[in-house]
């Protein structure tokens, strides 16, 4: 495999795995059961999604991911967070219900 | 050259120009006599400093530019941002000993 092949595949595997970061510290946000509405938590989030898309775009201008792989990744990240956004407000239901 | 040694060069000269438009930025706020002390300002020189460290950590871990030299981008944006302040801050006085 080429050096370049390896960066590129090394480029990617890093932006994935930031992406997945960012959704660890959501659901350690929402298994402390912080809210989401809480502005500090929103600041959070848009500051980690912010920094992800400046290495995306980075490595888009670098030419080692293209700029659709690079939106999908955003755009994956995002389908998951709001996941794990909605796997807490039918958890905070279920609890409400058991405890009325 | 070897198509990796292209790519640590473009990293470089990428992460520069960014460094520049920070600085550009700056520049643009104090000529228009914005307030360094403005809690947007503030923000968004932040947001802007945090987006290249990022961009810097993401070169770094490729292997595409080395943990000194970073350092040295970021430290080398930081002096000249603080020169821009002062001339900011000297033009001012200036002004004021000016209209007395």
């Amino acid at each position: 495999m080429s050096s370049e092949e390896t960066l590129k595949r090394l480029a990617l595997e890093t932006l994935e795995q930031d992406a997945d970061r960012i959704v660890q510290l959501i659901r350690v946000q929402m298994d402390n059961l912080t809210m989401p509405q809480c502005p500090v938590y929103e600041e959070v989030l848009d500051t980690q999604m912010f920094g992800l898309s400046k290495e995306i775009h980075f490595a888009v201008r670098l030419g080692l991911i293209d700029r659709e792989h690079g939106r999908s990744i955003l755009a994956d990240l995002e389908k998951q967070v709001s996941d794990v956004h909605e796997a807490y407000y039918e958890h905070r239901e279920q609890l409400k219900k058991a405890n009325k």
